[in-house]
This record gives C-alpha cells, structure tokens and sequence, in this order.
C-alpha cells in the first residue's frame, strides 16, 4: 500500500503536468537534428544542449560530451553504491525528404486531432524525441512528488543512432566505468499492433552499403556510344536483381548461417497474437506479403532476413529525357539480420559478389553502414516479469513479449561492452510513420508512457 | 571559272568576317535554351526571336511561328518557281547537369585554346548552334558578295529537337506546301572520326520510354516492412536486368524483325574507315567493347539496335542513410532502332514485357518518349555526287559516306510527310562532349563549315 500510495502521487502529477510535458517536447522538436546530413551538424548540437539544460533543471549531473561525430548527453541522478539503472534514447531524426510529401513542416510541431485521437505531429515525434521524452517527465514527475528518484540512474542519450551510430562502440568503452548499470531500458520500439503494450525481446541487426558503379569518365552520348560502351546503371541493375530470387531468398552463399527457426514457446506466443500479414499491409496501400510464402507475417518482419535496396540514382532523372550514358550510378542497400548471422562476414561475401559481377571496363566501390548483429534477450531475468506487470497495470491489459523488425545495435553493444542485458519498451506504433513523411505520436503514447516508466521506476526501484 | 570566283570572293569574305561571326555565335550561346525543362520556356522563345531577327536582317522573310510547344523559326530568301533547298537545324540544346562538372558556366561560351587548336565551349556550341549558324553564316557571305543566293531556300529551324520533336510532325503537315523543297539540307552530324569530311546516309531510330512503378502509398521503415512489403525499386532492377541478356542480345520477342545486315559495298566502305573501337573507347576512359562481341565497332553502333538505361531513381539518394522502402521508383530507358524496325511494335512489347514482371501490389506507369524509325538515304541522287565533291574540294580529302548512331528523326518524317530525301551534313567531332559537360566546337569546324555550305549552295544552285 505505501508503494501504490507512493506512485498514485507522480501519476497524477504526470497527468496535472501534460501541458506543461508537451510544451517541452514541442520545443525539442522544433530542432531539426538530422544526424545523417552534415548541413544539420549545428542542429544535433542544439538538440543536445537543450536536452543538456533540462536534466540539470531536474537536478542531474548532466553534460554534453563530445566525440569524433554527434555528442553524447550523459546524466546521473546521484552516484550511490547500488547498481543504477541505465536509460537510453536517441535525441537525432530521419532526414525529411520528400518534404513536399508533408502536410506540415516537419520541424514545425502540432497536435492534431485525428478519428483515432491527438496526435502530436513532426519528424522525430515517435522516432525518438517523444519517446525519449516520457523518461524525462517520469523523472520530472517522481522528483517533483518525492524530491528524489526510487532508483539511481545513469542517462545516456545519443545523437548518431540513425546515420549507424559510429562513436557509440568507442564512447562506451572510453566510459565503460561510468556506464555500466544493472540494466539498461531502451525506450525507441512500440506497442504491439492493436495498442496492446509489450517487451521487444529480439531484434534484427542491420548491415549496410553503398555502392558506386562508374565506367566511362564523363556521361556519354547514346547515340555516339549505345551497344558499345558500358552503362553503369546496367552493370548496378544487374547486380541488384541477383541478390534475391523470385521467391525471395537471398543467393548469397552462406548467408543463412546463424539464421534460427523460432522456439515453440515464441512461435505459439506469436500466433497469439493474431497477425494478419494482408491486414497490416493495407493500411499503407498494399495487400499481398511478397517473400518467403512458408513463414507466416511475424516471422518474416521479425525472424527472418532481409535484402532491400533503398535508393538508387544514376544518369539523368529531371524533367523530359536526355538520351546519356552516366558515367557513374549508386545504389544504397541494407541487409536486415537475424539470429547470429554475421555482418562482417556477410559483408565480404556480399561485396565479392558484387565485385565478380562487375565488367572489365567499370570500377567498384563501397562506403558500408552499419554492421550490427542481432538481439535476443534472456527473458528469465525476473526483472522483464515485474515490468511487464507494471506495464499490464498502466495499460490495463497484459503485456507482451514481441520482437521487432528494426535494428536497435545498441542492445547488442550494451551487451558486449557493459556484459549488461537490456530491456526494450516503447509506446510507438505502426502507423507513425516513422522514417516517413508526417511522423506523428500518439498523444496517448506520450502520456501513458511517461506514466508506464514512472511506474516501471517503481517496479524496478 | 566563273563559278569559281563566284564562291572565290564568298569564301574570302567568310574568312575576313570570321571574327564577327564569332561574336554573333557567342551571343546565340548566351540564350540557355533547354527544350526538356519547362523552367526554361521563355529562354527558347528567346533563341528563337534571336534567329528569326537575324535572318530579317540578312533579308530574308522570317517570322516565329507558335506550335502547342515550342515555335518554329521559318524563312524564305525568294519565292520564285524553282524548286528550293530547305535548310534544317535546331536552335534548342540539352540540359546542362551536373553542373558542378563544367569548367566554365555553359551559357557563358569562350574561345578556348588546346591542344588540338580552338575550340568554341558552351552548351550547344556543336548540339546544334554553332552547326546552324554554319548555314546563316554561308547565306550572309553569299548576300554581301552577291546581293542574293544561288539558290531559293527555305529554312526550318525547330526548338523542341532535343526533347523528342512532339510539334514537329503536325507542323510539317500543317505547312506541307510551304515547306516542300527539291531536298533537305540538315546540319546535325559530324565529321568522321579523324577530321575527315562525312555525308551521313543512315540514322539509328529512337524510341524512348520513362516507367513509374509504385507500391505502397508513402515511404516506409524497412524495420517495420522489410521482407513483407513490395520494393518499387527491387521491382524495376528486376525487370531492367532482363531486357538484355550478358551477350547484349535484346531478349523482348520480334526485337529484331526489321534489322537490315549491311550491303557489301557498305561494309567494304565502313571497314576502309579504319575504326578501332578499342581507341574510340580509350578517349572516354573505357578499354573494352561490351555487347554482340560478332559485330565490328562501326557495325555496333551505326547498324545494330540497343536497349540504354538513361536514368533510375527511387528511395533515399542524398547524404549519409535512410532504411526506408520507397513508395515509387523511376527510369528513363531508350531504344535505338536500325533497318524499318517499328517503334510503336516495340512500344507495345516492351510495355508488355514490363506489366508482365510487375507484382500484383505495384502498379506501372509509362511516359513514351520519340518514336522514330531510322532512316536511310537514296545515295543515287546526283545531288550526292555534287556535295561530296564541294566537301572534298573544301578539307582537300576524299568525303566519305559514313552511318550515325544518333537518331535525327527529322530525316524520316521530311520523307513520309514532304516526299523530300535528306543530305545530313555536319561538322561535329566525336570528342565535342554533345549531351555531357564541356560540350565544345572546334573553331576550324565552324570556319570551315560555313566555307562548306557556300560551296555546296553553289555546287547544288
């Protein structure tokens, strides 16, 4: 009863407070930190001191450190001899484009009333400033009610998650003394499809590359050259078609190593949940699930492997035509992990592929992205038991464990570096866009997600 | 001998005024105007009152006549009851990107020194200004010694060439009687390849198409939708990927029908003309001939058809990542045809061919671009003979009969729609960069060319 007594009070403050927790995160928003695009270098700055300057206002010991690309904000509530609990999130976004896709400036927050209720609209809104704010209004909450928080804390908040985090290893093992926690609570999934609240138990990992195609050393003319000179955009198209059959599985040899098939206990948990692969596509106009057709929906987005390409240029793409062979093409691809599949090694075998395909007259390169394997957390920690009641408490319904499509690294490297086990819970959803033009967050999300770490806090305390 | 110093006194006054009609070009070549790019309509309306100005000056009865695109120039020097010349050019050029490869701005031409002597450097300097002002400089120099032409001409310069001609063909058919001529004088090829003086008797056809393929209805995550979800992109390297097989043999049935081999009195010629393809090849970088390795060079790229990617572009192309899967991804792609290969059949199969590897959640959308069969001369006509010797007398060498691989589907519509045959003339070099950065004409082309159409003006009067 002390303990009900103790939280009833910060989650009614939370609730008095959501005007002032939504100016706040308005202002965050209103800083186009975009960490993949050096123009916006200042911006990730600016997001990193106001972040910086809130923590100190709630009585952390903050600072921004600096690294090699974006800084790091690092904060401690107080430095006790328990083992703190470490929180995670991301303060940089997406880039924008297309930006003439977006109903507002995307940097330019509002809240807007939808059929399915408030949701607060601009790029980072789910991914992740909002999520990453409803730790900060919890600790704002507990501090305000009871002058200190139920645990110690250590903060750690990034500004290169979506350009592939490249000073995280680093940092972590410069500061593996200051950063290792007990736990580390990532706040950057979802809710599970219908609302429904959950623990994102695995992960996929994420490899990347970029791949530059040039042949002749200026754009010729295809009358001139056609039927004799090598066209970089064929050599890449030919290529890009070879890496995925017709029934989706990836040629590459070896590649499925480390691939596992899903344990009973989770394939039957997964069932569960009801899943319907054409359902969830229809919302963003498509009906049919290409790929392997012998693994049902969840598996595919969240235990089996991927190859996409996700963007492409080469030769002329304005207005009318122009009858040239380039000189050079790209293309930007990734791989989606699974299991212990290893990028390293995936990597190789993928870049000779390409490389053997490539003719005599034209020349390869690659700048890869990203090279993170898989999670999977051990979920008989009785710490994953006690957040999920206090979950099931605040939503009113139980929670799940899930996996989740996406590539969260940080897991991984939390695990590796800090020898610590990470729990992944967010209040995102499928339709936010994220990654999008006109990414919103649910208004909802935000405030019983400041409600859920609160009383997470609590559980864990 | 009195014909020789008839065109005497006309060459020496070309030579002495070379200067100023440096000047008149240079001022031609400020004019930017990009036929394929609606921002720079007003700028063709310039180039074409420009000329039309010019050529009332010179005496003759022009005006700018409206088209529902671009507008023609039109000029008659007498209407008496011979049967004229007509004289074709186009005063419309290619875009200019990527800019940042040019060395000078391509609309701020200069007179350039190199190695191989001076070259004129500015968009459209060779594509296909500086060729057409070879004709208006040849006319000025024949009024001024003479006060009048050897011949009734008729002149048709267009704006809309480099963006597929869509006005062309009605015009010609709306102004059937004004414009039919005894035959068709078109300045818009080269030289042969080591400076010699050329006729071209046959053109490659275009027939050019950019495909739109769409999948969902926005961008999204390729966590969240990777392996599940179509990709537009992987969707249109697929299909691209097969319409040629590694041979360079173009896979769409009946491709062929229509593909003419050569005679072989034009083989015996083509093969005198001494073409290494593997030395063409080296001026651009490249080493190695790709496609019907069976074919020689000149065989390849005057007499074979070819399947060119022009242009792709789709997903996420700027700084840095994004792992999105694109809502819709595009190409600009283009046939050049030989022999009476059909461009409207070949339309319809490539179409089909595309719709055909198009999966159900992806729709397709075609722009067709050009359809213009080849062409090819009746080299019988006397005429022939007469401009070959002028040329001859002109580069003190044998003129040859030589092929292009370009399409100027002007050549083809003056016979079906004005029963006329064609004489392509030209002074372009391989090396003038046509259609990249850093197009150039050399000065001697110029000079020479317009010394070239004051012979044959009186050679043909």
């Amino acid at each position: 009863m002390t303990d009900n007594s103790r939280i009833g009070e910060v989650l009614s403050t939370l609730d008095k407070e959501l005007p002032q927790a939504l100016d706040r995160l308005m202002e965050f928003l209103r800083i186009p930190s975009v960490s993949t695009d050096p123009a916006y270098r200042g911006e990730v700055r600016r997001a990193a001191d106001w972040l910086c300057a809130e923590l100190i206002g709630l009585g952390f010991e903050a600072s921004v450190r600096d690294t090699p690309g974006h800084p790091m904000v690092v904060a401690h509530s107080q430095r006790g001899d328990r083992r703190p609990l470490l929180f995670y999130g991301h303060y940089d976004v997406q880039p924008v484009d297309p930006l003439e896709l977006w109903q507002n400036p995307p940097f330019e927050p509002l809240i807007e009333d939808t059929p399915q209720g408030k949701v607060i609209r601009a790029r980072g809104a789910s991914d992740d400033k909002g999520q990453l704010m409803t730790f900060v209004e919890a600790f704002r909450a507990w501090k305000t009610v009871h002058g200190r928080l139920p645990s110690d804390l250590v903060l750690l908040f990034e500004g290169e998650e979506e350009s592939g985090s490249p000073s995280l290893r680093p940092f972590l093992r410069e500061n593996a003394e200051e950063l290792r926690a007990g736990m580390a609570m990532i706040c950057d999934t979802g809710l599970y499809a219908d609302g429904r609240p959950a623990i994102t138990t695995q992960l996929r990992g994420l490899y990347g590359e970029e791949i530059v195609i040039r042949a002749a050393d200026r754009d010729l003319h295809s009358g001139s050259f056609g039927g004799l000179a090598a066209n970089p955009i064929q050599v890449l198209v030919n290529v890009l078609s070879t890496v995925k059959d017709s029934s989706g599985h990836i040629t590459l040899p070896g590649f499925y190593d480390g691939v596992e098939e899903l344990s009973d206990a989770l394939r039957a948990d997964w069932a569960a949940l009801g899943f319907d692969a054409s359902e969830f596509l229809s919302r963003v106009g498509l009906k049919q699930p290409i790929g392997e057709q012998s693994r049902t929906g969840l598996e595919m987005v969240w235990n089996r492997p991927t190859f996409e390409i996700n963007g492409i240029t080469g030769g002329y793409t304005g207005e009318g035509f122009k009858t040239v062979l380039p000189a050079e093409a790209r293309a930007k691809v990734s791989f989606r992990l699974t299991g212990t599949q290893d990028p390293k090694r995936i990597r190789d075998t993928f870049r000779a592929h390409v490389r053997a395909a490539v003719p005599q007259d034209c020349t390869v390169e690659f700048h890869g992205h990203g090279a993170s394997p898989a999670s999977r957390m051990d979920i008989s920690d009785p710490a994953f038991a006690a957040a999920k009641t206090a979950l099931s408490d605040e939503w009113d319904r139980e929670a799940a464990y899930i996996g989740a499509g996406g590539s969260i690294p940080i897991a991984g490297d939390f695990k590796e570096i800090l020898g610590m086990d990470s729990m992944l819970i967010g209040f995102g959803r499928d339709d936010d866009r994220i990654h999008s033009p006109n990414e919103k967050y649910d208004l909802q999300s935000f405030a019983k997600g400041a409600r859920s770490w609160a009383r997470i806090l609590a559980a864990l305390g």
